[in-house]
């Protein structure tokens, strides 16, 4: 028997707050692609940031799985929030759904990119260069919020702006 | 220009030694489904056990996104492994690849995985026997290993198997 219990909660000003502030701190994430010979779900790790307008950017190498499931389809989510002790559901975490977006590294926009990211992964100074490494910007469309058991919410993008 | 090279490592012992450890010592996940309406690879924190024959299980609420998900179409990966300090790159992880096999709550199988489950999270013991919460096994297909930087591999299932 099927419970009938709608579990997404109306957004208000705690979930947005809640999850501004999970991708503001994020370091890293999960991110979820389409592999382009099988159609899999295919999730890696992948390092993540924000630029100047608080969007999510990413640095990747071209050689990694996902940056090739990228270039034939650039629709992905990424989940961003990390456990800490106990149960690992408890602890808040947001899903970004949308399109990766990569940066040519012609692009006049790089120069700043490259700046925002060194300051947020200084240990990136090593790879930032290598003509194989891309930056890309996640256009967002929606998030699932999960704020510990019972406290899921769908987010959109406004959710996200600064009040 | 692209470079000629094939990241892939050829699999040895040390690289499977680090897979089995990594899912041998795994508490969570993240898991990434296809969502039925839109076919989007969505991402979501899963908790993640193995059962007696170190396959890996999971517990889910019929209510997520990700179970909801699983019941249209079962393939599914699940990337294991916690960065610890500095570069979040520099951790070892593996993508785990295959279908999410849902196990019937009146199957016989269902006492051993709950106790073993329990051992493994014991903060379970307050929703495991909800009627919405379902046991998953991954049947694994194949994984990616990610070493640390320029440490790839493909791992076939028998290669998590014990010597």
């Amino acid at each position: 028997m099927t419970k009938k219990i709608d579990p997404i909660r109306p957004t208000d000003d705690e979930a947005r707050e809640m999850a501004r502030l999970l991708v503001a701190e994020a370091h890293y994430g999960a991110l979820a692609v389409l592999e382009p010979e099988t159609g899999m779900p295919l999730v890696s790790r992948i390092a993540v940031g924000t630029d100047a307008d608080d969007q999510v950017i990413s640095l990747a190498s071209d050689l990694s799985f996902h940056s090739k499931a990228l270039a034939a389809n650039d629709r992905a989510s990424i989940l961003i929030g990390e456990p800490g002790k106990g149960d690992p559901l408890a602890h808040p975490r947001v899903t970004l759904i949308g399109r990766m977006k990569r940066l040519d590294n012609a692009s006049p926009e790089r120069a700043g990119l490259r700046e925002t990211w060194l300051k947020q992964h200084p240990k990136a100074q090593l790879y930032v260069d290598f003509a194989d490494f891309h930056f890309y910007r996640l256009k967002l469309e929606r998030a699932h919020l999960n704020g510990g058991f019972g406290k899921a919410y769908v987010l959109k993008p406004n959710d996200f702006s600064q009040r």
